[in-house]
């Protein structure tokens, strides 16, 4: 075995020595956090990465409509093309690849499709884009025999798409369940363990740069229901319109939840499920109430974690950093190496979203599932309230598992807690629509399902 | 979006009808577990794999030293054409990817090499072929312009291979931490959990299937060592000498040592390290004390884990099963795939291990290592016997963290834990093995080192 440094794999090749003077194009549009993390950990792995392909990688044109204001660029190199028009990048003859991360998601579709129709490879980190025009993005990529790299939609830090689309393409996917958005995460494991409330873990993640000024896209679920909908197509090759997804936030959970949750020795992740259901997939994201032995409850502060569970190669696990410029740009640099091998080898796109078949992404109705249930009342206490409640539960044919009282609490504002037996969710949904009605309650209702893990 | 089922991609493009009347087919070399297990879960998933490709896959041609006389294969399909000789296999022009599973190193290598010498496409389960020929059949597979795929030989269900080559292939590596035998961490969470001793937990292990009957390759360490070796040519394109990585088991763990690092809040891992230190590696397999709320304490059970640290990314950590037969053939379908879509696609190999250019595979020295230390001593108790011990490390500057002595033990045979201060790991040894002439101990003395993990 040679120990001589930078030896070529394939020296006697003589298709290697012309892969050793290719050099393979990159144009980066937008200069945002994730475009600014990329050129960085672009400038830092470039030598790595040449040795992993044997070629040259080139950063050729970047595109910031601040680009002119932009002084603090110099560590970018000075052969950089710059523009302002994302076109110029697009018709730059030494751009092989096009890398797309530009925050708006039409001014994204418009590039990605610009891009597929120059021919070029395209990489993006656009999750809104995907998950809505993944599809046609694919279709696009295969008409051109170029390829599409969308590792840093979703967990960002993490390789979960490359894990399922070809780490584990010999397996049948029966679920997935993730912790998909650091900032939810971050605030309810501050909840759990320093015992704050949810405008106080809120306020913190974004004094530390957690969370958005405006939160809601995080903290209603919306950013997880983006990427849940990009991992049940890659999971299941079905493509589910995002806007059919139930999503429920995490804004109602209080500290109180916490403490009756680990009296029930379990705790509560904000979850973004897609589980096979027959012919149809049941795909959600809501809070859920998280056995305190599982491993994703072992997720803390703003990490990502994706169980899968496959029929034959049992439970598989990621963790890892959900956001940040520089683990978003290792994702995005990743899809480039990949994409690179492909055209050192000659070969073009295939099934870049794991299928080149499809099924109806036919969604099953949350409402059909039965499953355990958490149901957290706060009322103004007087006599007769649990009698009140038991026989609207008894009406709907719903038992009882358990009730909780916890000390301490005033009786303007009593919170206490049953556990349902496993139920249809909809039976649940009625009666907790007429339990809402009665006089003494203080605040809404809250429910919140016991996950049932592998 | 169309909602037909079994809509192709790129139904418009030509090249894509020619796509799908393609079929590749398959040739399966040896059906022990593994090559049981994978034939198993081809005939259960080949519909859902082939929604993947969307090309036709077919399992051409079986070799079994015992195919003669095992009338147990109907599930097979009666179309398979079965064998003795593997060379039929390699010589069947139907087979363009050649599966080796047979157990036997050496055969697996003439097998291997001449499978590449026939063109075939490539995929083993064999660490100790990948350990100690990687590089040549990565070498001879770039030559023979086919692919090579690995991704059983480490943590069979785990994507953990693909992960490092293809979904973190913009990260730049640091570190790698694994526990990468199943039968040992199942051994080590029993002994944790139970209370049982190393014999009842290997007995155990046994009797449920997770240890040979003999268990020497998994207890002292040998089969972690290849795993490792393997993740290092991956992770930081250097080929380690197997038989030079330093390699401890765990035959000398006793329940005692629990108890200890449960006070000392923390547990023991077999674990699989490879590291840079400039311009080296430092690469080994030994239990170490491993701090309670570190993600590879949570790793119990006949389970893997593997925690990699990006220098840009963070860190990420996969878990999963690390064997039986179905997991692992999880792994080699999976490699299955992704030569199918290169075959498809038209490209050739490049860098199955991950890189083109290599670096030489210098380890550094462990004793260099500078880190804290669990020394448990067991002996005769009479007075002076701490100052003794004391006495020797003060001689070689090592400074005592703490002493701890459980209650319970019989003086003829007490154990007592001392805890050291971060030192040179050779002056350890140095000092230790002083230590070990003292006349009252009752057993050689036991030295684990602190897990630093980021």
């Amino acid at each position: 075995m040679s120990r001589q440094p930078r030896l070529s794999f394939a020296a006697s090749d003589s298709s290697a020595s012309s892969r050793e003077r290719r050099t393979i194009g990159l144009g980066l549009i937008g200069l945002g956090t994730v475009g600014t993390g990329t050129a960085r950990v672009f400038v830092e792995h470039q030598h790595e990465i040449e040795r992993r392909l044997g070629c040259r990688l080139e950063l050729k044109h970047v595109c910031s409509r601040s680009i002119l204001k932009r002084r603090d660029l110099t560590w970018l190199g000075r052969e950089v093309k710059r523009t302002r028009d994302w076109r110029e990048v697009l018709r730059d003859p030494g751009v092989d690849v096009a890398i797309e991360l530009v925050g708006t998601p039409s001014t994204a579709l418009t590039i990605a499709r610009a891009a597929l129709q120059a021919r070029k490879h395209l990489v993006t980190a656009n999750k809104n884009l995907v998950a809505e025009h993944g599809r046609e993005l694919a279709e696009r990529s295969a008409q051109a025999r170029v390829n599409l790299g969308i590792e840093a939609c979703v967990a960002g830090g993490t390789p979960i798409l490359h894990a399922i689309r070809e780490g584990l393409a010999g397996e049948h996917f029966n679920a997935l369940f993730g912790i998909l958005n650091g900032t939810t995460n971050y605030i309810l494991t501050e909840m759990e363990q320093r015992g704050c409330s949810f405008r106080e873990a809120l306020a913190e993640a974004q004094a530390r740069g957690y969370a958005e000024p405006d939160p809601t896209l995080d903290v209603e679920g919306h950013d997880a229901r983006y990427k849940i909908a990009i991992l049940a197509m890659l999971c299941f090759g079905r493509s589910v319109r995002v806007r059919d997804i139930p999503v429920e936030g995490i804004a109602r959970i209080e500290q109180v939840d916490f403490a009756y949750a680990h009296k029930l020795h379990h705790t509560i992740r904000l979850i973004g499920a897609a589980q096979r259901r027959g012919e149809r997939l049941m795909v959600f994201v809501r809070p859920m109430m998280i056995p305190g032995a599982a491993q994703l409850a072992g997720v803390h502060g703003a990490t990502n974690g994706i169980l899968m569970v496959g029929s034959k190669g049992g439970n598989t696990m990621i963790t890892g950093r959900g956001a940040g410029g520089e683990a978003t740009g290792v994702a995005v640099l990743s899809d480039v190496v990949e994409i690179a091998r492909a055209i050192l080898a000659g070969g073009a796109s295939t099934s870049p979203l794991g299928y080149m078949h499809w099924r109806p992404g036919k969604l099953a109705p949350v409402g059909d599932n039965v499953v355990g249930a958490y149901l957290r009342l706060v009322v103004r206490d007087r006599p007769g309230i649990l009698s009140r409640v038991c026989t609207i539960l008894a009406r709907h044919g719903i038992n009882i598992d358990s009730v909780l009282q916890e000390p301490g609490h005033s009786k303007s504002r009593l919170p206490f807690v049953m556990t349902l037996e496993p139920t249809r969710e909809d039976r649940v949904a009625r009666a907790v629509r007429e339990i809402r009605r009665l006089p003494f309650l203080a605040a809404p209702p809250l429910t919140m399902p016991f996950a049932e893990l592998p």
